[in-house]
C-alpha cells in the first residue's frame, strides 16, 4: 500500500492537546542501568537467554515493579507476562505496549529491554501523574523473542496470535533437550492464563532499537516504522567426497567446501539485485569432517534473504537454488535446499503510524518513516490488532553484540513520544 | 635429483637369483581380515585411534604374532614395537620393515595396517621357509602415524629419528587432556627401550596404499616411490564485525565469511599454478558466531599446500598471504596467517628404489615410478638411513574414509615384491 503524505495525516487529526505525558528521565535511566546488571557480561553486554536463571531474575524484578504500581499481573501458559491498568471505560478494548527481556548470547543491553522499560516508564508516569485514560493499558514482556536458546524466534508473540500451537511451543527443546515447559516450571513462569488470540485488543505499540545505521546516518531520533521486511530462511547441504589432501589430484576432487564457497559468493552478489533493499547473509556454516588434510565432503549452511517485496523474496529463493545448481555442477557435488521459514512483509496499521507521527510532531522530535529489516513481536501482533513500532537509533548500527548502544538523548526522546502515543491510542 | 633410467639400474644389478620368497597369500588375507575386526566400523572401515583400547587390542595381537615366530620383541619409550630376527652375520646392520596400525577416525582398513601385515607375512615366510639372510631383519609398528588423536602426525617415527623430543612427545595431549605418556601406560605400551636415532640401520622399507588414483589410472600394481611432496600447513584467522542480518545494509558490512570464501576460491585457483603438481586444500573451517541471522565476525581455517618442489611450496605460502590480503581489503576485514608446519620434500634412497624395481621386474609385476603426496613414516626414516616405499593401488584413489579399498590381487602382487625386496636388502 502507499502511505498518505504527512500533511494529509495532520489534516485528519489536528488536535495535540491532552495527550502529552512527562516521563521521569532519571528514573527511566536508573531502571535501565539496574535491569542491565541482571545477566551483565564483562564487556557491558547482556547474556540473558530465554528462561535462564538470569531471565528468572529479571522477570521477578519486572513483576515486582508492576505490582508496586498496583497493576493486575498475569502470566500465560508460555510465560508471557502482562500487567494491566484499567481505563475509565470498563467496556473499552485495551492498548498493549511492550517488548522482550531476553537477549542474544553475549548480546546488547538495548535490544528488547529498552522497549520493555520504555513501556514501564510510561506506566509509572501514568500512575504517578494519576492520569486517566479511557482504554485499559497493558504492558507485556514476550517470552523468547530472540530464538537463541529455543527455536523458533518470536515464540511468545507467535503463540499469542495463534501462529504457533501452544503444545508445540511447550515441547520445543534447547540444545540440552530441556523443553520450554520444563524451563518455564523451573523458573516459575508456567502461568495459568490461556495463550490464545485474544479478541478485542485496540492496538499494540512497541519501541525498539533500529539495529541498523539509517537513523544515525540521517541524524533522526525516531523512526516511524512503516513495516518489516519479508524474509526467507534456507538451509543448504552440499555433499562431495572426502579424500586425502595430498595424493588426490585436483581433477579428481569433489570438494564440498569449494562448491559452498562459490555459493556464498553468489549469495553475496544477489544483494541489491532485483530490488535495492535486498540483503543476503550466510550465517551458519558447518564443514565436515573438518580435518586439516582431508578434503571436505559436506557443508551445511544457512541463507537469509530479505526484501520488503514478497515477490522479490520468492525470486531470491529461486536464485539461491540456481547458485547451488551451478556451483555443484562445476565441482561435481550434489545438494539439497530446504526452506526453514518464510514470513511475508508486515505493513503496520495506519492508525498507529499516524499516532506516532502526531506525537513526534507535537514534541518536535526529529523523525523519519522507514522500513525495518529485523523480525519483531509487533509483526505477529499485527495479525490480530492494529500494531505499530517506533525505532530509536543504534550507534554504528550495531546490534546482537555487546557493543550495541543508543545515546540517552535519543532514548529519552523516543520514550517521550512513546508515552504520548500510548496515551493518544488509549483515549 | 634426476633418476637414472630403468635400463641403467638393471645393468648395474643384473642378478635375480636367490632373492625370491614365496608368501602364503591365504594366510596374508586371513590375517588382514582378522586384524580388521579390531576397531571395525559398521561400514567396513576402521576406527582405531592411536593408544585407544582398540589400539591396545591390535598391538597385543601383533606382539603375540611376533612372539609366535620366535622374534625378539621390544617396545620403546613412545610405544614403537619392534620384532627382530637375527641374520647370519652378527655384525651386519639390520633392515627395518613396517608401517603403522593406528587409523583415522572412521578411516579405512588398508592405510598403515596393510604395510604392517605385509611385513608380518614377510617375517612368517622367512621363518616358515627357514630362509637365512645375512642381515638381521626387524619389523616395526610406529606409534600414532595419523596424528588424529594426538598431534603431531608421524609421532613415533619422528621421535625415533630425533625430529621430536621424547619428553615433548610424551607430554602431547588429546582433546580430553590425556597425555601420550598416560595413554601409553593405560594400554601397557610405555616401553623401556630408549627412543632415539639408532646408529647403523642398513635400510628401511614400507609398503602403503597409494591413497591417490594414479596407479589405477595407469593400470599398474606397484608404485616405486621416488619421493614425497614437500608441504606447508597454514592457519588463517579473518576478523570482521558481527551484526544483524536484517537491518544491516550491505555497504556497512565486514563479513568475515564473505572474505574467507574469497580466499578459499583463491586457494583453489593456486592449484596447478607454478608447477603442475601443486595441490591445495582448505580442510578445517570454523565460522563464528554461527547464527542464522548474524553476520559472521570470525572465520578460522587451514590451508594445506603441496608440491615436490620446495621453492614452489614457499611461493605458495606467499601467494596464500596475498589472497588473504586482497580479500580482506575488499571486505574491510583483517587477518592473521600462521605457519603451523612445513616439511621439505623427501627423496628416497636410490639403493632401496633399485631393489624394489629389480624385484618387481623379476616378478613381472606391473609398476611405475611415482611421487607420493602424503606424509609417511618412511620420510622421517630417510633422515637416518636409506629409506624407500612401495605403493599398491587405492580403488578410486579413496583414503581416510571407510570406503578405502585395494584389490587383493594388487595387495598380493605388492606383498610378493615387498618380501623379495626385503630379502634382497638383507643379503
Amino acid at each position: 500500500m502507499v502511505w498518505p503524505p504527512y500533511e494529509e495525516l495532520l489534516s485528519r487529526h489536528g488536535e495535540t492537546e491532552g495527550v502529552t505525558l512527562d516521563i521521569n528521565a532519571d528514573r527511566y535511566r536508573e531502571s535501565f542501568e539496574a535491569y542491565s546488571e541482571i545477566g551483565a557480561t564483562a564487556n557491558d553486554g547482556l547474556h540473558r537467554l530465554a528462561l535462564s536463571e538470569a531471565d528468572r531474575t529479571v522477570r521477578d524484578r519486572f513483576v515486582d515493579d508492576l505490582e508496586a504500581l498496583g497493576l493486575d499481573v498475569r502470566v500465560d501458559e508460555v510465560g508471557n507476562v502482562f500487567g494491566r491498568r484499567d481505563g475509565t471505560d470498563p467496556d473499552a478494548e485495551p492498548v498493549l505496549i511492550g517488548s522482550h527481556l531476553d537477549s542474544q548470547p553475549y548480546g546488547g543491553r538495548f535490544d528488547g529491554q529498552l522497549g520493555v522499560l520504555t513501556a514501564l516508564e510510561t506506566m509509572r508516569t501514568l500512575v504517578d501523574s494519576d492520569v486517566d485514560h479511557r482504554r485499559p493499558i497493558e504492558i507485556v514482556n514476550w517470552t523468547n523473542e530472540e530464538g537463541s536458546r529455543f527455536k523458533p524466534a518470536l515464540m511468545g508473540s507467535g503463540t499469542f496470535v495463534g501462529e504457533f500451537d501452544v503444545e508445540e511451543t511447550l515441547a520445543a527443546t534447547d540444545a540440552d533437550g530441556t523443553t520450554v515447559e520444563e524451563a518455564l516450571e523451573e523458573i516459575g513462569y508456567r502461568g495459568t492464563e490461556p495463550c490464545e488470540p485474544r479478541e478485542g485488543i485496540h492496538a499494540y505499540l512497541e519501541l525498539h532499537v533500529e539495529q541498523g545505521p539509517k537513523l544515525e546516518e540521517r541524524d533522526r531520533s525516531i523512526g516511524i516504522v512503516e513495516g518489516i521486511f519479508g524474509m526467507a530462511w534456507l538451509e543448504a547441504t552440499i555433499r562431495g567426497e572426502s579424500d586425502h589432501a595430498g595424493p588426490s589430484p585436483m581433477h579428481a576432487r569433489q570438494d564440498a567446501l569449494v562448491a559452498a564457497t562459490d555459493v556464498v559468493s553468489g549469495v553475496r552478489r544477489l544483494s541489491n539485485r532485483l530490488a535495492n533493499d535486498v540483503v543476503t547473509t550466510v550465517g551458519e556454516f558447518e564443514v565436515s569432517p573438518g580435518s586439516i588434510n582431508v578434503i571436505p565432503d559436506k557443508v551445511e549452511f544457512t541463507i537469509d534473504v530479505r526484501s520488503y517485496d514478497d515477490d522479490v523474496v520468492a525470486e531470491l529463493v529461486d536464485r539461491v537454488d540456481a547458485e547451488l545448481d551451478a556451483a555443484c555442477a562445476r565441482e561435481g557435488t550434489t545438494y539439497e535446499l530446504e526452506e526453514l521459514w518464510r514470513i511475508p512483509h508486515t505493513e503496520f496499521a495506519e492508525s498507529v503510524r499516524e499516532a506516532v507521527l502526531k506525537s513526534a510532531q507535537a514534541r518536535d522530535a526529529s523523525h523519519v518513516e522507514m522500513v525495518g529489516g529485523a523480525g519483531h513481536d509487533a509483526s505477529y501482533l499485527n495479525d490480530i490488532t492494529d500494531a505499530g513500532m517506533m525505532f530509536v537509533p543504534s550507534v554504528d548500527g550495531k546490534t546482537h553484540n555487546e557493543a550495541e548502544f543508543t545515546e540517552w538523548d535519543d532514548a529519552i526522546a523516543g520514550a517521550r513520544v512513546f508515552a504520548d502515543t500510548t496515551r493518544r491510542l488509549a483515549r
